[in-house]
């Protein structure tokens, strides 16, 4: 079954991809935080018996504490659970889809968080999926839920709708424009947050940035979709056009040939220099320079990721290896 | 006709060319530089008859003042000429063959100035070539000659057999791993003299340098070229080493794929860059890692030159111009 960030997306050439996520706690236990190994193995097993109780094949769990390191991290580089899930993976289950558009973290830093992920802009359609199983939740589990301040959880950022919803947008040329910072400020103000998705530090690696709501309060799950959506369509729009301009420069675009030249030659690629040069080429192929799909591109910055590349090659790889792996792998997809 | 520099030469993975050249001066006139115009016509008339007197049309004469700029520094960019005979064209001729392998300056420093290029390493087969042709003149003309010094020539430098034989090397490895500066001091003890054969300055664009005789006194044309050769084939299996073990990192094999990458696929390439991921390339090819051949990149490297450039594609182009055009010429012909 294909995995879910290989189908094309709507607005795909600057949106890859739309993240919902809803956090949820059992009345009867406390948060994870102060919950004893015996209570975390409750919370683990009462979640998973609502989830597959109608004999639903759909869902596959994992004991975190099974996984290899590699395997772990690989999935936080799939944006599949948080880089936290992978420290202490005692008493943690992960539920997912085959096509792992849906992930479900048990005893994170609250008893449940349930996310769906989509292609491109999908907020809507990401929010119904998560809607779905929380509905089948709770018709099965006692949440813990206040009528006035709506859904409790650990951090009180999440009280209300506890919901967290975002966008994944590739930034290249507003970020080289040096537009990117007036447009923090500005959708700071309209309650959203940006911020790049890979990698720590201030530079956002590849011109990836994640743009979320940050108002769980006061606020209705579909008025924060909403407000998120038109925000999005609007970066969207500035980002196509900046990028028009940009390409429009001999010499920009002179540099987004070489990365591709690069790409397709190098014997040896770190996943940083990975990072700077698919992003030129994504740019490119958004712009209808290249014959290589977007979702192509995609679904190598997720296999290019470094445990996920040793997952793939099916051993674990030394640094050198691995740029050596990662290298060859890009002649294979990119030929020109 | 092709030209001389696109056939397989011998030890060309070294060696892309040798010349040599002989200096010869007429008894009854003064040096050029010492010539009123009138004596220059003389000079210019009676070395073209006695060189055409058989009805031969083997030689082409170009009178340099009817040449455009871009013309007469396209000859010096293809080592035709030398960069001063390109300065005052005036009472001045080019006489060339159409495969440009035997090109003679009339009233450069000295009257005649003959030179015979070949591909390769060649040096008695061109030397034989320009003998042939000296012998021709000096049936019809009357050398200035001295048994005791030899040949006459303006610059006492050249005084004896005014020979002077160079061969063109690509080094690379000698040059990345150091080792260039300690066979320059070498050779010199050896009565050679090695510098870069590209551009002014200190360093060798391209890795491309020119080893030449310095002796001309006290020594025959044939003791000359056989120690130039005997030097040469040293250092042609110096460097094939020093390749091999280069190109045995991957970060140094890395970089010469890297190189291909960037040439076939940039949209603007000036001059310099161009000479500097050539040579990796060269060596590539040299060592067997790429399809092209190396006769193939010695004509990139001559044809890419600037003023070269312009004369193929037909018109004067500012720079960026020049970049591009390069850029796109390379594209065609460095297909991956």
């Amino acid at each position: 079954m294909n995995k879910w960030y290989i189908e094309k997306g709507d607005q795909g050439d600057v949106v890859l991809s739309t993240r919902v996520r809803l956090a949820r706690n059992l009345d009867e236990f406390p948060f994870p935080a102060k919950l004893d190994p015996k209570g975390r193995n409750a919370v683990n097993k009462i979640v998973k018996d609502a989830l597959t109780a109608d004999g639903a094949d759909t869902f596959k769990c994992i004991d975190m504490k099974e996984l290899t390191q590699t395997q772990a991290v690989s999935f936080a580089e799939r944006h599949l659970i948080s880089p936290e899930f992978t420290q202490s993976r005692e008493g943690r289950t992960l539920i997912i889809t085959e096509d792992e558009s849906v992930s479900i973290m048990l005893c994170e830093e609250d008893h449940i968080r349930l996310q769906v992920m989509k292609s491109g802009l999908s907020l809507h359609e990401a929010y119904d999926i998560a809607n779905k199983i929380d509905n089948i939740l709770d018709g099965k589990l006692r949440y813990a839920f206040d009528e006035r301040i709506g859904y409790l959880t650990q951090c009180p950022t999440n009280l209300g709708t506890a919901m967290r919803a975002s966008v994944m947008l590739h930034l290249p040329a507003l970020t080289k424009t040096g537009k990117l910072s007036g447009l923090a400020a500005t959708v700071s103000k309209l309650g959203l947050t940006i911020r790049g998705a890979y990698g720590e530090g201030t530079a956002a690696r590849g011109a990836i940035y994640q743009l979320s709501n940050q108002i769980t309060l006061g606020i209705t799950e579909q008025a924060a979709l909403d407000n998120l959506n038109a925000i999005t369509l609007q970066i969207v729009a500035q980002e196509r056009a900046a990028q028009r301009e940009l390409l429009n420069n001999p010499a920009e675009e002179d540099q987004v040939y070489r990365a591709m030249g690069i790409l397709n030659s190098a014997r040896m690629m770190d996943a940083d220099e990975f990072m700077g040069l698919i992003s030129l080429v994504r740019m490119g192929a958004a712009r209808g320079l290249f014959n290589v799909t977007i979702e192509r591109i995609n679904e190598l910055i997720v296999n290019m990721q470094p445990a996920t590349l040793m997952e793939m090659s099916g051993r674990n790889l030394e640094a050198a290896q691995r740029d050596a792996e990662r290298a060859k792998i890009l002649r294979e997809i990119l030929v020109s």
